[in-house]
């Protein structure tokens, strides 16, 4: 960034930068005073030591000059008349994507459905990621951007879905363990645990938070059947919202209560289907026809919201969207689960197991950070 | 509940239920058939084996009937001629409280401010609640509705604040560990490891989910200072979304950037300082200064979002909202990181040490309601 000119206006209340470029820059001084890493605004370590609420709210510039190294502005504020030293290049920075601050959760997300191919599905094969921050984090990328990813070659040892979490980040203990089997059991707390095929759903949708993401691995594939569905609850969502906005707000204004209850837990939430946040931007899906408790409503707003919910669960169900997999033996994958739902066929034949954890985002995110 | 008499409405779409008090109640066909409970359409686990979204939509009732103990009504549905038995206990339930379907997240939120009496602060002994689930479910009662509880006489053995979240829940492990130690040290990567005071903040805004809880068990005391200061946040929002709704709406609607960054993680988010659901619900508050990044927004969004962030920042900080006490050795408290935010005082002398860690909701909610 060339600077061609500094200045302040009258009031002192603005920094003005004019580059060479011939674009304008305008700084407010309480800007200015925020911006300041000084030792005794920032510690070492880069947390702010000075919070802005309690400084003197008049803040403005009483002189500027342009650092002897012609890399940097020095401004000075009053009342405290204390200096400001601004770098151009962090200026550039801050100033080159002022847009990016208004962008939603899952600014990346690449929204799909039943087009897009199996060889573009996120994937790596469990060797290659283990030993490789960078590849790693790619296949990451893949689970941020796409809410879904596999892993191939993982072996069949007990517990390594937990070792593919810890790869970058946590696992999420709940009731259901650190690490749940899944597989058909006599008297079973959830379908999960039986041959039955599973309904395209989110996983506990009871849950506060709910779980993040989901990884499952495939110990022992089943004879027949037991494919692997998933759809893109995001791209259904946006669908919907252009297509059948009354049924979206129906969909994302009405909470809907979800239960799971066994002898150790008794879990309930009250959450809308679709969850958008105040400036309406697409939070979450929350789809479980298996937990959903009863509704207390009114009966008009009973029928009106059976006739958005009978909609949005065809329209989930619509094969334009679903992508399907046979999962085999040694392979994993992973659902964001607050956007993609996922299913699977009925099953017979085999001893098919599979072996679940849950994780949180964050960790996931700091990977790439660090390491993209 | 006592039934006078059964109806069914012309085009079979409403049952009526005609009670002995006068009250006439309306249920839709579809609610009907929702409400099945047969072994086709409900496990014996309690989960939902019927996908509504899949039933014909044109549900219309054929027949009704009271049942031979008198206490249900027996629906028959077309098209599938599908019989569905209704308990009036079931009815009565269902029917009782349509509006709590419209709370929000924390129905139970019993807001204070400093007039709060140290009398009343949810209070606890460790041996009283570690073996007795009624007396535990009560103290976790406190947590959920006042964001805050204080537990006595928990010795100095370390980990002990696992023990703690172990008698009802999960501990939630971040790059922090699963534990972490509250003392000051040189080089520190955080100023809470540090003798300084800690303004008033909640805890990893950066992080997604933000920790729900945070425990923080006090092994040795500080000689002098390091007083434990908490404010009610959701008081305050309510508090300014009543006196000052045009900044409130600035605060609710600015995406903030907090990160965290230290050799092992980059840790960021971009989320407003009060966070609202699609229903203008008040979600959760985020105060962090320490660890608030670079704002990317225009000179006028800034101007009026500074401003906005003063006027929070200062409501935070006044004295008739916080509380204060001094944590003793073998004391320990845990506040709502959603909701509540905490602080200490600067201290000197004495070894002060801390240990904390961080724990989800759902498993203290699950808790409550399975033994209170």
């Amino acid at each position: 960034m060339n600077l061609r000119d500094l200045s302040i206006s009258e009031d002192g209340r603005t920094l003005w930068l004019d580059m060479t470029s011939g674009r304008r820059l305008q700084i407010p001084a309480l800007q200015v005073r925020d911006l300041c890493d000084c030792g005794a605004c920032r510690h070492a370590n880069g947390q702010r030591l000075i919070d802005l609420a309690a400084l003197p709210q008049d803040q403005r510039i009483a002189a500027v000059e342009v650092g002897v190294d012609h890399c940097s502005a020095i401004v000075t504020l009053l009342p405290e008349s204390h200096r400001v030293e601004l770098t151009f290049d962090r200026l550039a920075q801050l100033l080159s994507a002022p847009e990016a601050q208004l962008a939603g959760r899952v600014p990346e997300a690449r929204l799909w459905d039943a087009s897009l191919p199996e060889s573009r599905f996120p994937k790596a094969r469990y060797a290659d990621i283990a030993g490789d921050p960078a590849a790693l984090a790619n296949w990451l990328v893949g689970i941020r951007d796409y809410g879904f990813a596999l892993l191939e070659e993982c072996g069949s040892t007990t517990g390594t879905v937990l070792s593919a979490v810890e790869l970058f980040g946590f696992v999420r203990e709940t009731n259901y363990g650190r690490l749940f089997d899944v597989v058909a059991k006599p008297d079973p707390n959830n379908l999960a645990y039986t041959g039955l095929g599973l309904g395209l759903h989110t996983d506990n949708p009871y849950r506060d938070p709910v779980p993040g993401m989901q990884f499952l691995h495939c110990l022992e594939a089943s004879g027949q059947g037991g494919e692997s569905l998933l759809v893109d609850g995001f791209r259904v969502a946006q669908d919907l919202r252009s297509d059948n906005p009354e049924v979206f707000e129906i969909l994302a204004n009405t909470s809907v209560p979800f239960r799971f209850t066994d002898s150790t837990a008794d879990l309930r939430s009250n959450r809308p289907l679709i969850e958008i946040d105040g400036q309406g931007g697409l939070v979450g899906v929350r789809y479980n026809n298996r937990s959903r408790a009863d509704l207390q409503l009114s009966p008009q707003q009973l029928t009106a919201f059976y006739q958005a919910y009978s909609v949005f669960g065809r329209l989930l169900h619509d094969p334009t969207y679903i992508i399907s997999f046979k999962l085999n033996a040694g392979s994993l994958f992973v659902v964001d689960n607050r956007r993609v739902l996922h299913g699977r066929g009925a099953f017979s034949g085999g001893q098919r197991r599979l072996q679940g954890c849950y994780a949180d985002w964050d960790a996931l995110t700091s990977y790439v950070n660090l390491h993209q």
